[in-house]
């Protein structure tokens, strides 16, 4: 099976370079089944970094092109690489691959595992974002609180030993109030790779939303699953904007 | 007060033309208090209508840059012109004055004179997207259905009689099933004018969402609302998008 | 378009005295738009202020019997001067002219700027009929906290400053706990006139419950909008009470 | 333990008459525990019948001032005799017995046989102010469906055949629609003693209102539980409308 | 009316010895209406006391094994004696007469003197599976808090004055986070008979499940309700397990 | 990784015998990853099949031995081969594996995909309990509809062919009462392999039991996932009818 995690912008252009693209293509590869192969793409256009619904919703487009060709091209399914799921309804709407949003798959592999859970999320303005996000699902109920480190996006790698500590008194914070899992509320917290050692220091679930839009693709290649038809029905008329 | 109509796609150099901008104009400036100056501006670019998710979602970047343009020409306030408000939150993010989104205040509207509404839509394939719409609001509980006549946007006009038939029969319907209160879930349909006739055939309001999200702009700048920014902070970061 | 400001209480005589009315009619008329003739009436009968679920309901026969006189008067929209909205169900029942109730209405406000709201009111006793007040309408889970400064009513404007002070630090502790937009709780408060000088001191939108209302009431009006008869039906008998 | 049934209108002088009373009487008290008294008080003043919002609450400051009287006369709770449970919460606050309003007795006690429950009432009139009585308990998530017979309040009786087997009908169509419990939503139906012939033709549980009603007050009184003070506070200020 | 209050596990063989069901027998008789007879039974077989799902789901066997004996022994309802309401469903799947569950009980009994209560129950380790419990029955909304004094079981008669003390503290702390009524959650804190006590010192209604679900079967028992079938239906075949 | 599906009764004795054990074994190992190493496993004693609470329950006192047991065996996680979840929460407390219930897997499957989904499963009696059951993982409001073809468990393979019908039937009436997306609600069924046919014939996903929780299973141990000890503590105390 082929897997496609798809970044919303021109990551290789910015701080973290194009060396960040293949460091995140290892981590996927080797948290992925044997007989997947993974591929990271980036989009040309698009903001560096999302860090605000603005920039989410301009990464859109992009997305909603590169999709089909993505699809042509063979892959067996779609990852959206924001926890944001920026788009993530409409591609569903384009393709007929699976299209895995990370957010949507990181609060259903929380439910999996707890009964309520928390976000931590880089900065605080995207946590009313997450809260319609979490709205829109229909999972609002399960959500215990949402929280932020506040760490920019970019500063996330130079600043890693810094981030571990914040999240864990952020975590200590989301358990006093009822969490009982814990999910990372950002991609790039996602590949720092420090899901693990927080689980281990407060001891409870933390889901890494890479590992669970990963798991997620996988699964539903494996079993056949795609999209809803009867909720991201195709578009009945051609889509313009789309054509050129 | 100055408020800008904002269409998000080209309609004039769609089937409808240049003088349904006209027209519309002319009926949103008749319904509005004498003191408001209303102005209909479209989109240079994106879909000539909008009908799935995918063309929502790609008119948003051309409402992203038109808003902060708007808003410095001295508008007071932005209407999207589309009932599934695309665009709603990361554009209340970068303006510093009230954005209506037609769907939501009519949800609203509705929620005023009624108990449980239904929302009557134009094509079937909409239909979910107005559930994640209304669930990402947080009022989904007052939903009590949603439906479509089955009458694509641009036949609206040409097909206005045989709408209002079906109209009729699918309001019958949603009254069966529970709704006190309908909405009409498209600004063609709101401008196609039948909601007043339905609401006199049926005998329980019918929101029009031209007329609800006029009067939610108008009433937001009369009493000096705008946007949390709690709800819709400000990007921290320049939005590279944007700046071009 | 004619609206009145309905008291139900006669509030001309007690401590606030016959100018208070005047005062707000000038308020009222202020805020509103041209086209609106704004008038001020307040029930004989009733208690000086409502601070409890006892004398919101104790008020609600005069406010019936009132509600169709005014219609017959020409009155084209009635606002029940009274943030806990009492009898406003049963007073759209019996008049054909929308009937609005300034606590829904701030909070349906409230839904457009934000999404989660915290209602300030006067003092402790009420918190709870207000909830049950939000749970009645579907928006309780909009409702992020309802809390008191512990003033009564009639001791509002005596202790104004002390009131903006106290609405600070409960809006403070308001926003910790997830609230992104407020609502003041009490009609008395929203003549105070300090929603706006509260909005300015935190940064998030303060709803004031009379102008709220009031453009409730003129956007209904002016859009050719009343109670559902479906939510609101008229009593099938004769209502003997209310004929003598 | 002496409980009062109190009917919050002057029966006894409507086509009933006071031989209804007495039946009534004689009714609960069969259905009563050995240590109960009884005793059924009527309103001087109010409507001969309950079947819209408006009489639900023009009836309610004659039991507002009643309650403090019953109380003080010894009794040691007291049923408000309408389904629609008028004035409970303003009574409650008055008064340190317990309130029992049958419309939430009956749905806690759905609640406890069953997991989703109908209500059958008497006219469609009040079938949204039932709903809206459900959602302020924070109930609503369990109500399958509310229904009518369309037989008006005064006419149960003569009709009592019919209002059997049209009960059956709307029984049998809300257990089609997902209820596994039934409510009878009038207290004048409750007393008809229809609900345990309908239990055995439908074979799911039926309440009666006025015996759930009756049991819940003689709980209450037995295991020393009564109104929080937290949901339902004494008034501060002296209530004038009740000291004359 | 014969009521059976049956112990999901051998007490008596526990370090609180045959003498606690006694004085249980004799806690209930006092709390019962006089035509009441009550009888306290326990399993032979299972946990010493529950203080975990784990314990919870190992009792349940033998609780339906002894229900049909329990009512061909001519009961006419069952208590089952543990706030977690072990085997509720399932049990009452396999009688025809009601099944009482403290926890659901007390849910029902809080719902009916206030409107959002916390339960105190004995260790942290139940809370999670009173939350789900709450869930179940569809009354999540109505809590407010789960909290913990964190003594287990069969030490509370022992540590009875610091576990009053306990609960006034823990009282305190659910009242701050907007309880209006509390609920202690576990039935030997029930019979320790400080609900009244801790109800005296904090205020507001203490609901003591033990009393709760004695008056629900009373109730039921008295009215001719029973769980209904459409709920609660009895299995299609012969249950082997039950055979022997 | 090594996963063992657990079935909670003896099925090798039943109708179905020894060869259906091997066969299930042979469907999962097909379905698996590569690395995956799959074991059936079946409880000695309980219920032939689980079509009732009651068998449900009956079953899980041995599931609780038996989960310590594999946990030492060197199981990974393990899966309770029941759609109703027996003992999911219990189990998950004695052990530090991955616990999967099949029906919480696909009904985190199903939101993955679509946004309202319904169950159909075997026999009317278990409606209830699935409702229930949705209930307790706060999922209730994503489910639009529970089901039943009416076909005993024992009976589904030899009446294969008219089941496939059935479904088809039910699954299109599902469709109209708002479902975007089914699940089998039955493991027997699962193993028939009619949900891709189903797929097909109906155009909506179908998810099948067996796999998503295969895929749950599967997905948990390669990221590291397991049970919140927040929501599933460890029990404090030793459990007695755990240690013969």
């Amino acid at each position: 099976m082929r897997i496609v995690y798809y970044l919303p912008g021109p990551m290789s252009r910015g701080p973290l370079g194009p060396e960040e693209l293949v460091r995140r293509g290892a981590y996927l590869t080797q948290a992925a089944f044997q007989s997947t192969e993974l591929e990271v793409r980036e989009s040309d256009v698009g903001p560096s970094s999302i860090e605000s619904s603005a920039e989410e919703y301009l990464s859109i487009p992009a997305t909603l092109e590169a999709a089909p060709r993505l699809e042509a091209e063979g892959f067996d399914a779609m990852i959206i690489g924001c926890f944001g799921d920026p788009g993530l309804a409409p591609t569903r709407e384009l393709v007929g691959i699976p299209v895995i949003g990370p957010g949507q798959a990181s609060a259903l592999a929380a439910a999996q595992v707890g009964q309520r859970f928390a976000i931590i999320t880089v900065v605080d303005e995207v946590v009313p974002a997450i809260r319609r996000q979490m709205r829109s699902y229909g999972l609002e109920g399960l959500v215990s609180d949402i929280r932020a480190v506040d760490v920019p996006v970019l500063e996330l790698r130079e600043r890693a030993d810094e981030v571990l500590g914040t999240l864990e008194l952020e975590a200590h914070a989301a358990l006093q109030t009822g969490a009982d899992t814990l999910i990372l509320g950002c991609m790039t917290m996602g590949f720092l790779d420090v899901a693990r050692a927080l689980q281990d220091r407060i001891g409870v679930p933390v889901i890494n939303p890479v590992l669970a839009s990963l798991k997620a693709a996988e699964s539903a290649i494996s079993i056949g699953l795609c999209s809803s038809r009867q909720a991201y029905p195709r578009p009945r008329k051609t889509i313009d904007s789309l054509v050129s």
